[in-house]
């Protein structure tokens, strides 16, 4: 078999914690069925932190991963704290893998479960929302994280997740937002999905608020099918029906992208059971069976996934999913891989054994964005949030200290602290930090209540009053600026405003 | 009873959807009961929104309730996209009612769940987080939400769970936050944790990161006691938990701060099943419930808590929560209401009747923040990260622009794109918005690395670059200033910095 097919060069990443135990047995088990692989390794992780490489990940590695563009990587640890940033994020997002993919589907009667009939993908946009990991203290008290969101994010994992859909046979796709709350940002996602779900109507849509939506899912997961979400729900539902299934460790996952993919387990790097041979091998033995399915290598996927179901089947498993009444033998990591490796070319008796026959998969390039770019958008400014540090308490004294060194070509319209209005008309119940939004628009914009008449203002206005701030020793933190897009108003109210 | 104890007035609002018809079978129930109280009724939500005012609440629905300092509140209804801000958002942050509290308790063998064992309070930070609504589209293709994390809100409410944990005799605290990820905002909420821990010796503590965590009260939420998290978090986890009872509408919820206290079901406004009398009140009659024993009113608490225990034994179900086989009797709203008005005076058989004690709950401004405000810190600026509208595509070609513009007293130390470092050495494989993010750092600071000496920055250095970047005709769309905080760098690294 080996013999017949080029070998295909892959980087591998052998991780921390578990990840060097469950990567040797996996390579074996790949091996053992004859998959056509050329490993090149890489170092990163823990051991590249520690040696002053703060983003994990050094020069060879990048180079083998632009030369193979596929990787298969066991879980590393990032460190707590410090200045260190996720590896994970940062191989996501450099090589633009937009999409994660996790196929979750209990094993019953093989691994115990409650919910025997769960088949749930989730399809989690991978490269925006708060893991741009933008953070910034801002004052003594105030740290803030920033989440961005834009339309070809949203429009490329919207159009990837319909696309799947139609290619899996999959009939009901949910998107879960916040929209609620986050009516820009999420209202984004959300009528981006609309948008494009109008033209897939052989497929079923709806709509729910994430926590709600996660409520049900982990309630009766057996009632979707596809689910698309932003970056932080994803993250969070996806763990959440993978231990539905049994366990966090038998599910793999895809990051596919138009550069390349990645191919990993979902769980990490367990460094409390690490170096005891007992970690479950099964999600990286996922994460390489999905890996072959992108390479080509069907038959060879196939004949593993059914050996694995066929080991799960006859009672083989590892601490993590035994159980009494379910379960066998009780194995270790080696002894689980070499009950799968010994069962290369049979198949589950009762479970739904993976056919051999290549599924066809449509190159990436072909998830195009559709709007964004192509329609010009007019973005005129209109105004300005300055953010102050004020070690004040009395909302009222700092409105009227800003309202005093304005007439000028902009004024004062509103102040909150934390979001909520406290001026004008502000109430001295919100308790306050030191951490002030002051929002100006236009010396001429006409104010009825939350209606305005905006005009437009000039960024030399804005640093005008910047300097007239400073002048007047007002601590400045930031500005965000305000935006209509085409004529629209493009920034959120204060609350109670 | 009535007769003995002085009427305690209330405010009352009656909500959207469901909200009327619950909320008048609540207040049949308190009064057959007993209940001292003098409702004054304001309106709020959909109604007040569409009449133009864009907060969902008047001045005289802020007078009663600074009068009162209790609202006993039905869903209301927020409209979706718009400019409406969410009603329930503004009176948490408004009034200043920091902490959510949410007790979930499973009823087995009353109303059927696959977790007869769950016990978990759910104590949610109710004012900070992404939940300030401040969002801003920045550039035609990007939009941002803040998320704004204060170390006096993070004391508060974690003070506050650790109260709780020892008034109610609750043995464990798990916090859960995405600290890994997010490690100054929610590293912050994880430190104040372990900082205030260390004062509860008698408690016992964990933290798991938000996914896991998640998932695993998912699975097996017999396993948690008390859980204290964020707000976007705890609005997904509480909605989980209380799902797992069997139903949503079977919870209520208190929102305590310094000056008021909100109770509410946990249940949205349900418009598809409005006014058909088919909704459960057992949500807000378990929040009426808390706002009897918030007012001292122990006895009649009991009593309707424990006659509607008995209703519930007895198989009256409303469709929510109707089994065939555990259920008895489908019945309306109305009819469940009368059902708990007739058991008055009777107690449950199987389920834990509640005792009429009354429960010593301390005083609210017991909770001090124990650090915040006083210990001075030393905020510097030592540098300003400005986020450009750029339509280019090569990152190379903006920093050499932006390198050959500067030469004063600050230069450019690195580009990044939705939180990747572009520039300088960029991959081209990563995927770039119209949405650039600048650092700048001193002219004099050492760079090696990641490692940088920072030397002090001025506010008007960073005014002069902003006139230089305009100038050349390049769009700044906002600023974040970078600060040692008594001496330590107090912002994030760009991913693959």
């Amino acid at each position: 078999m080996s013999s017949a097919v080029p070998k295909v060069p892959i980087t591998v990443a052998i991780g921390d914690g578990i990840g060097p135990e469950i990567m040797s047995q996996t390579l074996r088990v790949l091996e053992a069925a004859g998959a056509a692989l050329a490993p090149e390794f890489i170092e990163v992780g823990e051991a590249v932190y520690r040696a002053g490489n703060s983003s994990g990940i050094g020069p060879e590695a990048w180079e083998s991963l632009k030369r193979t563009r596929v990787l298969l990587k066991a879980p590393i640890t990032t460190p707590l704290g410090g200045g260190y940033k996720s590896l994970n994020v940062t191989l996501r997002k450099t090589l633009g893998l937009y999409a994660n993919v996790r196929p979750c589907r209990s094993l019953h009667p093989a691994v115990a479960t409650r919910h025997p009939d769960l088949d749930v993908v989730i399809i989690r946009e991978n490269e925006e929302d708060l893991y741009a990991g933008i953070e910034h203290q801002q004052t003594p008290d105030v740290v803030q994280c920033l989440k961005l969101v834009s339309r070809s994010g949203c429009e490329k994992i919207v159009r990837f997740a319909f696309e799947y859909a139609r290619r899996h046979g999959r009939r009901r796709i949910t998107c879960m937002t916040k929209d609620n709350i986050m009516k820009l940002t999420d209202g984004l996602f959300h009528r981006v999905f609309m948008e494009i779900g109008r033209q897939y109507p052989d497929i079923a849509q709806d709509h729910q608020i994430i926590d709600i939506g996660a409520a049900r899912l982990a309630d009766t997961p057996e009632r979707y099918d596809v689910v698309v979400t932003m970056n932080l729900y994803g993250d969070i539902i996806s763990d959440i029906v993978a231990q539905l299934t049994g366990s966090v460790g038998l599910a793999g996952s895809s990051n596919v992208g138009d550069q390349g993919a990645l191919f990993e387990a979902i769980h990490g790097s367990a460094p409390d059971i690490a170096g005891q041979n007992i970690a479950n091998p099964s999600g990286l033995l996922q994460a390489a069976v999905l890996m072959l399915g992108h390479l080509g290598q069907h038959e060879v996927a196939a004949r593993i996934h059914n050996a694995w179901l066929c080991a799960l089947e006859d009672g083989l498993h590892t601490a993590d999913i035994y159980r009494a009444g379910t379960s066998r033998t009780k194995v270790s990591t080696t002894e689980f891989a070499d009950a799968v490796i010994a069962r290369l070319g049979r198949g589950p008796q009762q479970l739904a054994a993976m056919p051999a026959l290549p599924v066809a998969a449509p190159p990436p390039s072909a998830i195009e964005t559709p709007l964004y770019g192509k329609v010009p958008v007019e973005q005129q400014l209109v105004g300005v949030d300055v953010f102050l540090r004020w070690d004040g308490k009395r909302a009222a004294t700092l409105g009227q200290e800003l309202e005093a060194l304005t007439g000028h070509r902009l004024q004062l319209k509103l102040i909150t602290n934390r979001g909520v209005k406290v001026y004008p008309d502000g109430h001295p119940e919100t308790f306050c930090t030191d951490h002030w939004r002051c929002r100006f628009v236009a010396a001429d914009a006409r104010i009825h209540g939350a209606q305005l008449d905006f005009t437009r203002v000039s960024f030399i206005d804005v640093l005008t009053l910047l300097h007239r701030l400073a002048d007047c020793q007002l601590y400045v933190i930031k500005t965000e600026h305000l935006y209509l897009m085409d004529g629209a108003r493009a920034f959120s109210l204060g609350q109670g405003e």
